[in-house]
């Protein structure tokens, strides 16, 4: 694995510290996270961007990766921001062309893919992140503390949004693949499986597609751990009003743990413990400069692995049809 | 881990060198298959079954599992026929006894329970068999060669039967967790995960779901390689006259391969290669003891993972009830 200024795609270019990044994918997330968290850290710099459509201002953009890396052959790494269902193809020539490959959330759209990601990478020896922005979210460690110190006796998340709101003009979320209310849900299930430090098993889940979607709008669903411990989660895509991300957690003695707002806010027993604002995605660079620059790689498919056994064991609901 | 002869569970038994198996579950397939294949190895001995209601000749039966090891604790190994929705709980106490444990396929509901059963048997040290009983037909091995030996174009699985004959009673198989069409399905996908040698990739899935079930009757599958092979399997559970289980492969040069009667068959540019009798269930218990005769285990997921991807990106299609 080749680290910073020894790059065959640094060859001419100026050998410094800072990782050179690129963009594929210059939607919502591209917009809203990943250009400002990569300007605001010290040791990153944004050269470019590669979309079919979107121009965000003050960004060089290309129409296609392979146009963005030949005309700007010094970037060393590229962040994946595409819907799911193209991560893959995207990820390979990222992979083939010697470049660290940053992943959103979800890495791909099926284990299998995600898994071949990562056995790229490694045989190609470049970094892959699998990223999960909400478990850099500021409250989710000492969450994770927090239950360790203790028997804990359930976890509930409700997480609850309007897809109007937060995922305007976003079609591909409800085509087959696309994964529905479980594209927000999956970032509980990322905090999930970082807290809880047992295997998470599916045991049921009600699945409700609205009649005119191959994706669910709203999911109940019981998991486990095989130390008895219940956990229960509620996901609604069409929650007007206050909208929730909320984790509930009840000790064995009845403390109570409650971590909101994606995981900026802690509660125990009632008294604000952490109260910040988010700051997911410079957390997440950090860790992808961290594995680029050690040479390793973070591919974890947990979370995903909860969503697939979800499709797999879960019943199917018809819903209402769904209009943007 | 521990061998034969040092195990626990023999303490005060007789020590010899075949290994003790007990069954649970003791419906169709325990009958059919285990009871004779355990019979014919000479290494192994049949001691006992467990049931709640199935009481098949000659075999001395108990309603539960630890009423079985209560009453025979010179069982080694226990095999797991239950459906699979009740088989982690079941693995869970046979491992917790300390006895290796054989898991009818698919080795648990869910991707999540068969890894949990996998770390579980490997911390407490006793042998673990996510058993494929289908990889074991006799010309599989024939095909995998074949096809390491050429460029491939494409494989085509066709997978047709009637449940109506092959499962009749088996209630399970169409509630959530049952996998319908799948359920024989993913003995083709433990074939094809062995002959084709790299990563299996989900592109799209149409599932046909009865309006009254949980589980597909009939699916259109596409998958590929990284390599660029192409990959489809279609399967039907309403399969009347002529059943098929077959795998057609086709090389670059056009050269055509028939895998055929489930793996007994194989023909190769329309002549007989091989044409043998099922024998499946021998070669599968010959690799468990070879299992826990080495300390060891296999538990491979890979066809399970393919069901769960194809259900995570799958389209719903309704299809007319299903009534047995």
């Amino acid at each position: 694995m080749f680290g910073f200024g020894k790059s065959k795609a640094q060859k001419g270019a100026t050998q410094t510290q800072t990782l050179k990044i690129g963009l594929i994918g210059l939607g919502k997330i591209a917009v809203d996270q990943h250009i400002p968290s990569i300007r605001a850290n010290k040791n990153l710099e944004l050269v470019a961007g590669a979309s079919p459509g979107s121009r965000p201002q003050g960004v060089v953009a290309y129409n296609t990766l392979a146009e963005m890396l030949k005309a700007h052959p010094e970037i060393e790494a590229v962040a994946v921001c595409t819907p799911p269902q193209v991560r893959l193809s995207v990820a390979r020539q990222v992979i083939e062309a010697g470049r660290h490959v940053f992943l959103e959330k979800p890495p791909a759209a099926t284990i299998g893919e995600a898994e071949l990601i990562r056995d790229l990478a490694k045989a190609k020896g470049v970094s892959a992140l699998a990223s999960w922005h909400s478990r850099y979210a500021p409250a989710v460690e000492a969450t994770r503390k927090w239950m360790g110190e203790r028997p804990i006796k359930s976890v509930h998340i409700v997480w609850k949004e309007n897809v109007r709101q937060w995922h305007p003009g976003q079609t591909w979320i409800f085509e087959a693949g696309g994964m529905g209310v479980f594209d927000p849900g999956i970032n509980s299930l990322s905090i999930l499986t970082r807290i809880v430090r047992d295997t998470v098993i599916v045991k049921s889940a009600d699945l409700h597609f609205p009649s005119n979607c191959q994706a669910p709008i709203q999911v109940e669903m019981n998991m486990q751990t095989d130390n008895g411990l219940a956990i229960r989660a509620d996901y609604d895509f069409l929650q007007t009003g206050v909208q929730t991300w909320s984790i509930f957690v009840e000790s064995e003695s009845g403390e109570k743990l409650v971590l909101s707002m994606g995981g900026t806010e802690l509660e125990i027993d009632g008294k604000t413990i952490i109260k910040e604002k988010e700051a997911e995605y410079s957390g997440l660079y950090a860790h992808f400069y961290d594995l680029v620059k050690s040479g390793t790689s973070d591919v974890d498919l947990s979370p995903l692995r909860v969503v697939a056994d979800a499709f797999m064991v879960g019943k199917r609901i018809e819903a209402p049809a769904y209009i943007e």
